[in-house]
């Protein structure tokens, strides 16, 4: 009988018939009891690659994942609740100066993190460079330090969205992931669960980013407003460039390095640009009247930062760990700058030891790439390029392999634009 | 390792990227031994539906299948070996009278058959309506009878094409049945496996058939002689019509009933004609020049019949079963037999009891229904159009109920052709 019906329910998407929110709702909570089968599941994911889903089969869809789990409480936080999501991207560390930068000028920012997979790496295994940076909140130490700091980074619990959880797996392990609907209604449920008021995107595109193509990121940062907006979430998005990594860092503790950097004021233009112009989108949405630049002068950001870190169990005054191997890549000719591969870089950053192949492997806090050179920049023979971090010889090798190519010079010079592209609203 | 070759077989599909040889060979070894996962197999399947196979996959994946079991070796039957397979329609027990029949001509039929799911009946359900008959041989018992008799009807071993059994069990879930290379995939791999030198594809279309449409089906008929052909079996397909049910009974020991009435030199037109017809193809594809009429008209088929019958542990003049309630349908006014439902019959046949509608339900021997009118008859007001056999009265309800509407009148005359399409063989 269940899965009498859930062929039923996989042949009318298979044929391109718009399913019934019943159909949707019964679909997902079998789906997460176990009542429907895995194989089951990834063969109506299949057929949503290829035939969609419909604006209402979506915002249906998301909605039965939001009621898989809670959905948190933050009225009892006094400030408005503003979060930030980003698509990912190699050297992505703006949420460790963005999330207190914004907390600082009167926002809770209430960010449920991830861990890294594939060539970009997660908040969360970022954070836990930090000795004794704990990312296991309860939901209540969560909304408590929320409440006390304005400022939280942590895993989401099991209870949230569980649906999500359990499809996204599925997804990982079924060539399923690459899907507009399904890539929104994954996103968007779990912040949408979450609590928060408001939502800024950062929909990154690019070689670097899970979307190459601008208008397919496009068409997913606007599905995800509108998923927002019918659920209650002021949203908005900025589709940005992901070329080339962002700012100089790649690898867990060396973003962690460089997101100071950001916070005492210095940092590379890149990050300071996205992360000042993230946090004045937030702001907005959280109808909150400041400039980030003045919290980030000031150095109110950098204590909600060390007042975040110690609240989580560690020590903002540590040393981070530091590589045992360290290696130089040098320019063999002179030249301009013409592209630094973000693929190459994030893909050579996990073989150095900084991400993982496989969700049950583990991560070095110290290995990664630090860019000595930028698109643009002129160099000469023997210059160093970038330098690789590694905790064994093994692992430096496979990282200087997988960086051959990832800087390219040529001979002309090199106009280097904004990271911002364009701006998507609710209407 | 093993999840992350999968993956990249399932996204190469998805995207419309043509396997490679390895890859197939590899992705159903794997699934086969249970290194893939089912959620994976399934994915890859609902890619397949979309994205189709190139004549080259199709092949792979079809010798894969054959590869992944053992292929029977036939050489000691010392008569030409020559198979035929249905894809299924209402009323369909041509097998019975043509198995013996083709085999009293001089040629050796190894049918290795089915049971029925769904809508139409599987031709071992109907054998085992006889009282003792036996249709699970061993490989040493099936070759055997066949050298001795040349007609057997048994169900196929466990060694034979694995890889089909496991897909077809996970696609009839998954909603990906509908597929023309799936379809031919897994009718083909059994058939080459089987080891018969000659195969003749009887593949329905129409109301009661799983193919509707006429150009798919054809195109279904092509891809199977096709596959025949570039594996060493000599292959031709008839097209033949399943509007209307087959014959005037539906349920196994009907249709034992009418396929012994053929046998005897009586019985329905269509089936006389369409056994007749496929038992040319059959001697012709296996170099036999005899008229099957004769085998029929002077007993020999019937012989051979007995024979089978008695070798696979049946008695051929013990009575076959007969249902303890009998109802029948009568004209509520005159007119012309415009149409019979061949779906209507069978999914009337199975609430009967003579079908099931999950794998592990068992079937009732003698319930079904026997058709007292074809298209083009006339009728009186009162006159009895069917009758309807249950073992039980919840059944007779279920049944009477699914019946309705099945046969249609109308006032104009109505003309009958031939079952038979069109013929498809190798160019």
């Amino acid at each position: 009988m269940m899965s009498t019906s859930a062929v039923e329910v996989i042949v009318a998407k298979r044929d391109g018939v718009e399913l019934g929110d019943e159909q949707i709702r019964w679909f997902l909570d079998a789906y997460t009891r176990g009542a429907v089968a895995d194989e089951q599941a990834s063969a109506l994911l299949m057929a949503i690659v290829f035939r969609g889903l419909s604006p209402r089969e979506l915002s249906t869809w998301t909605d039965a994942m939001i009621r898989s789990g809670e959905r948190l409480d933050l009225s009892s936080v006094p400030f408005p609740t503003v979060d930030k999501h980003s698509t990912g991207g190699v050297g992505d560390k703006i949420s460790l100066p963005l999330c207190p930068l914004v907390a600082a000028c009167g926002a809770a920012v209430p960010q449920l993190s991830g861990r890294g997979l594939g060539h970009t790496g997660g908040t969360l295994d970022k954070l836990e460079a930090i000795p004794g940076f704990r990312s296991d909140l309860s939901a209540a130490e969560f909304v408590a330090q929320l409440a006390d700091i304005g400022a939280v980074i942590c895993a989401a619990g099991a209870g949230l969205a569980p649906a999500d959880r359990k499809l996204y797996a599925l997804r990982d392990v079924t060539g399923t992931v690459e899907s507009i609907p399904l890539i929104a209604s994954s996103i968007m449920s779990k912040k949408i669960a979450e609590g928060t008021d408001a939502l800024v995107l950062d929909v990154k595109v690019g070689a670097g980013a899970f979307m190459r193509d601008r208008d397919r990121a496009l068409e997913l940062a606007r599905t995800m407003v509108g998923l927002g907006e019918a659920h209650g979430v002021r949203t908005a998005a900025l589709l940005t460039d992901m070329d080339t990594p962002l700012g100089r860092a790649a690898g867990n503790g060396l973003e962690v390095a460089e997101a100071i950097e950001v916070l005492k004021g210095g940092g590379p233009a890149d990050v300071i640009e996205l992360t000042l112009e993230l946090a004045r989108e937030m702001l907005a949405l959280a109808g909150i009247d400041a400039d980030p630049a003045d919290a980030l002068a000031d150095g109110r950001a950098m204590d909600r930062w060390r007042a975040m870190v110690r609240a989580q169990g560690g020590d903002p005054d540590a040393p981070l760990p530091r590589a045992v191997h360290i290696e130089e890549v040098r320019a063999a000719s002179g030249g301009t700058v013409a592209a630094v591969d973000a693929m190459a870089v994030g893909v050579a950053a996990v073989r150095l030891g900084a991400g993982r192949a496989r969700k049950e492997d583990s991560v070095s806090p110290s290995a990664g790439i630090v860019l000595r050179v930028s698109p643009g920049d002129v160099v000469t023979p023997g210059q160093v390029l970038a330098e690789l971090h590694a905790d064994d010889p093994a692992h430096m090798e496979a990282g200087l392999a997988a960086f051959t190519g990832a800087i390219r010079l040529g001979d002309t010079p090199v106009t280097v634009g904004s990271r911002i592209l364009t701006r998507v609203a609710a209407p």
